[in-house]
């Protein structure tokens, strides 16, 4: 099942929980590539209106270019997406989990790797906002 | 296995195939939300020379609002990496299989509808440029 994640909930707004969510990702060596607003596009798209989400695409450029050495098709699953999403005690933040992502033997110590390091900087992200 | 894709080679250079690809995408109801240029960030992270490679995500919001209204966890998996890389007769194009990034039951039909779309929009641009 490819849905699997890492997950805490922050009591910040989501504008706050994305700031805090990019810290936490660098200090494990994950840049955020891409941000997309999910609730904007839907808006601005369907006109429907959503709670908001957003999805911050996030990658370590050392184990993605590891990765990519070996099979350039993983980039059929990169970056990571890191979600945000409003919640009644504030934002909720889940990360994929590489390992569910990046299912091949072959990618399984990287995805290990990578797994240790958005488990850490999603940890860190709930402790470091009181939960 | 996460990595089933939609696959064909167009006799492009990356840019043109990432034009043509933006078109039949859009004629399925398609959007580029985000667009990675994986080579030049590796380069500008790493100071490594990787053959170019692009990652488009791509979205079809209908498809993505009845798909969040079943359970926003989808976002993890959103939105669909359409792959550019630069091949010796052109460009390789290849799309993730939607059906693959959601295998709960629950999304089936939604899947089924997004992988029909997007492997028409796969199937047009290789047929549109000759291959």
């Amino acid at each position: 099942m490819t849905m699997e994640a890492f997950e805490t909930t922050v009591p910040l707004s989501l504008s706050a929980a994305s700031h805090a969510a990019r810290q936490a990702l660098a200090a494990e060596g994950f840049g955020v590539l891409t941000e997309i607003d999910v609730s904007a596009t839907l808006k601005s798209k369907l006109g429907v209106d959503r709670p908001p989400l957003v999805i911050l695409g996030a990658c370590n450029p050392t184990l993605a270019n590891r990765a990519l050495e070996l099979d350039p098709a993983v980039a059929l699953v990169l970056p990571c997406n890191v979600v945000l999403q409003q919640s009644d005690g504030g934002t909720r933040v889940r990360a994929d989990d590489p390992r569910q992502l990046m299912d091949d033997p072959r990618f399984a110590e990287l995805a290990d790797q990578a797994a240790r390091k958005l488990g850490r900087a999603v940890g860190a992200l709930g402790a470091g906002t009181g939960r």
